[in-house]
């Protein structure tokens, strides 16, 4: 069976720069090891992604329509169709004194943030800051190595599959997760532990309602997605005591 | 109908310190006022509690048993029964220095936390700052006037005032919960807003705890109860988009 738009796969890939041919980002330990961008808190393995559900680069997921599984392909995305060209209005020049201010000391190559922006310093000419705001990635041409690991086929597993890229939290078993679909309502309980996260209940909300929209858009027969948290009277440990009076 | 153990009901009280009649602790507003113990972000009416749920002090519920809707009586709780006797060894001295390190300048009267608990401050002489750990009501005899407003009856509202006793969220309206009891199975689904609290997941996991505790174990039938977060795709905008075409 060849990947279909809205279909449900996990995909590992590589995204070098096509100039220079760094990896800026890889699913695979062994690639990031290799090349120095190994982080400590991250999980290499096979990302689970909606073809077409704009989970990765557009231009990618169109690209592996098509490909069967364990199929591996080299897809070139030109600036355009990856992070954009560069926009010589997003650099500026920024004055000395707002980096005092903060009690910064600004150098070439420093990385601020500034309203949720991540600038790049260039230069630094005696009252004035150079800053570059432009994504790292903008104005270079990309080539990904993809590789479809599997197409999942059952609709239980393409949920788990949503809650595994949208709340993904070291603590929950996703294995864990009971899923039962029945009229249109898809009811999920999560691995009891998720129950003591510690983030707000805001953020779980904006992440279920991803789970919850990628789940509909993609599974016909399911409009309605509940999230159940379950508290249930322990009868065991009832009769262990009536047992030891 | 008299008030029984295990009943839900709504009481009003003020509580006030049997030698000066003093008013520490009221549910009604008018009285917070006179008194000059007004809190703006308090609520003033009467609280759902279970009658033996631990809610208000043993000797109140106790002494409630019997009354009828709308009953009124007053209450005297020795200091036994009430927040306890007097520990002289919850009296101690502290070096001055232990305050001067995190740059407090105690004075007599002035109360200070350490380790969750709470202290005033009795003297300052010299290097020793004597401080009382002691609840500010131990040692007291009490005086509670209280009022049986609502004997709860439905078994939806009885679980409503649980929610409302142990989850209070002034952004969520009561009255759009949803409950649904089956086969032992309470499934609570609160107002939309309570899945945009900014209070951790955890925090509300215990909450929700001491909801479904105060439900099993005193409504026989419930044995489980289920929160249930709800996202439902919104067929009715697609409609309108397609009428648009």
């Amino acid at each position: 069976m060849a990947v279909d738009n809205g279909d449900f796969v996990r995909v590992n890939f590589t995204g070098k720069i096509k100039d220079t041919d760094d990896v800026f980002d890889t699913t695979y330990e062994e690639v990031a090891q290799e090349v120095g961008i190994f982080e400590e808190n991250k999980t290499y393995k096979p990302i689970p992604i909606v073809v077409g559900g704009n989970h990765l680069l557009p231009a990618i997921e169109e690209a592996i329509i098509g490909l069967e599984e364990g199929d591996k392909k080299v897809i070139e995305v030109d600036a355009e169709n990856g992070f954009g060209q560069r926009d010589s209005s997003l650099i500026q020049l920024v004055p000395m004194k707002e980096f005092k201010k903060q009690g910064m000391t600004p150098y070439p190559g420093m990385k601020i943030q500034s309203e949720g922006a991540t600038g790049k310093i260039l230069t630094v000419n005696g009252g004035r800051v150079k800053v570059d705001f432009n994504h790292e990635l903008a104005g270079r041409d990309l080539v990904y190595d993809v590789e479809v690991t599997e197409i999942i086929e059952d609709e239980t597993e393409k949920i788990k599959s949503m809650i595994e890229l949208h709340y993904s939290n070291p603590n929950v078993d996703i294995d864990k997760t009971e899923i039962d679909i029945e009229d249109g309502v898809a009811n999920i309980k999560l691995d009891d532990m998720s129950k003591f996260d510690q983030q707000s209940y805001m953020d779980i909300t904006f992440a279920r309602f991803r789970i919850a929209k990628d789940i509909w858009d993609n599974i016909d027969e399911i409009n309605k997605v509940n999230f159940v948290d379950s508290f249930e009277k322990n009868e065991d440990s009832d009769d262990e005591e009536e047992a030891e009076e």
